[in-house]
């Protein structure tokens, strides 16, 4: 059974129920979005039909664990038809490898969606378009150009492979809102082919940006943020009081790491090492919003204990701001 | 049985699908916004279980005929859950009676939702407040600053009754995005109690002009946009070419009415006039907007054949520039 590209995710439910099996979603664990599941709730779809596939230590989608999961699943009679795949996760900026995914989703026949969001802006660098090989074979693909390349909030993109979709998925035909006997050619009237109604022309930022600074701009941009990325990937191997979370060079400008105060120094890995250095990131994040002299984000994730996540976005970063966020960590946690 | 007012609606929905029975959202017939079949549809309860209600000639709901609707819905084992009223409606600026809305809800335990996106704006102003009388006994509030206040694009406000239902409802506790470990009291981060994640802080021009202007101020916006609507349709009734859509005097800055071309001035109505009626406020809009001196919207609603619709928004509005208005159809107009 080939899943029908033009159905709305609703008429897909639908179908679905009609025949009492359960859907499944996939989306792999740790890394995905978590508007993902939170789709599938509004969907009426249900958080317990979005299934996690393992992703690697970097990351990355194992495509074995999808096509696995997949034939499990239709074993017991579901019927998937979606895979999330991600290129630009929001914590390691991992991508997925989408060239081995749309070979399962094809054999599969299922949508594959990829969430570009956060990497999708890779794709203007001629020096990292390659990490994304494979999302043209994909059915749809999410970009916020908020993200990577800088354009103010907000501005996201969804695209849609099948010309028209977006149109007959959302068309309500309001006619007091979308007359049709204009004098002018209604294609270009777009209020119908979204969910909202009224809004902000989010695209005109993005549109202006992109005559004034040309992909090469936007390349050169994106070339810039990777390389402080790298810069501080390089920094903080050199450093004995920080420890990378990921070994390799960071294929994103996300850089994971902690901060390890004198106190933890030399201490053996363990329950007991991992309870105080939980505690760091989110005291020197205090630290820093009350001093007001840099700020970066810290989380979790999977059983790594709080760590900090350096993204570069704005190219105008230069490497003596890299040098004093670090030495201004040291300052901030010397004590603890 | 009183239905949870904590429910998400997905869980309202498994609730209902869990009986069997069909769901029944009550929305009144041309005047309700599109977005609720919309809705509808997007949290998968199809369109076909939006009920619409009767409404009067000015655009009202009709409470006797809400009543009766609901009544034979549960006879026949439905499960009404959700009533969409609406004050201030997008084409008339109708306002329903809410307070025997509010009356019928609580006698058969439905959700009352005000969709105010349009007529909320009148509650700053003590004019005109009182055609709101009875919101207060809503569950839920839309209201759009962004159309009547005169906020940019977009500022939309979703108010519900019961403390914490938002987050309650979209909760997702992403821990890699919203920490809990953080130095202040994260009950300020409202990032969770939305559908969307990345957001533009479209509140903050609201605060801002209302820290301006003050509650009085935003008032005397409403009530001057109130006068300019009754101006135009005095002068509408004093003119031989033009006809009014609703004899009353218009409730919100809503003004509908049709230019009469003298081809058509004293022909008999039917279908005849009708066709040709129906073409000329599209031409005039066409060649408004190759002039490029005024512009108004227009649309057909029910039975009635395009006419203008002139809304007031805009506080700089003049008498001046109304008298220009008119001029200006009859002289864009004077040919056909």
């Amino acid at each position: 059974m080939r899943p029908q590209l033009n159905e709305t995710p609703t008429r897909l439910q639908c179908l679905l129920s009609e025949t009492n099996e359960d859907e499944w979603l996939y989306s792999h664990s740790f890394q995905s979005h978590y508007s993902v599941k939170k789709s599938a709730t509004v969907l009426g779809m249900g958080s317990d039909n979005v299934f996690m596939v393992k992703c690697d230590e970097s990351g990355k989608m194992i495509p074995a664990e999808l096509e696995s999961s997949i034939v499990t699943a239709k074993e017991k009679g579901s019927v998937p038809f979606y895979v999330n795949a991600t290129a630009g996760t929001t914590v390691y900026g991992a991508f997925d490898p989408l060239n081995a995914i749309a070979d399962i989703c094809q054999r599969h026949t299922l949508w594959m969606h990829v969430d570009a969001a956060w990497g999708g802006g890779l794709l203007l660098s001629d020096r990292h378009k390659m990490k994304l090989r494979g999302i043209e074979r994909s059915c749809s693909v999410t970009w916020n150009p908020h993200k990577m390349m800088g354009v103010p909030l907000q501005c996201s993109a969804i695209l849609v492979k099948k010309r028209g979709l977006l149109r007959q998925c959302n068309d309500f035909g309001a006619e007091y809102l979308f007359q049709t006997d204009k004098n002018y050619d209604v294609s270009y009237d777009t209020g119908d082919k979204s969910i909202q109604c009224g809004r902000h022309v989010d695209v005109f930022k993005l549109w202006l940006m992109w005559k004034a600074k040309g992909s090469e701009g936007f390349g050169s941009q994106v070339n810039k943020c990777l390389e402080n990325a790298e810069y501080l990937y390089d920094q903080l191997q050199r450093r004995t009081d920080f420890e990378l979370v990921l070994k390799n060079k960071p294929e994103h400008s996300n850089v994971c790491f902690w901060y390890i105060p004198p106190s933890l120094r030399g201490r053996p890995p363990g329950p007991d090492r991992d309870a105080r250095l939980h505690q760091v990131a989110p005291r020197i994040k205090g630290r820093m919003m009350e001093k007001g002299s840099v700020m970066i984000g810290y989380q979790p994730l999977g059983d790594k204990v709080n760590f900090f996540r350096c993204v570069f976005s704005n190219p105008a970063t230069q490497q003596e701001d890299i040098d004093f966020l670090l030495d201004e960590i040291t300052r901030l946690g010397e004590d603890m």
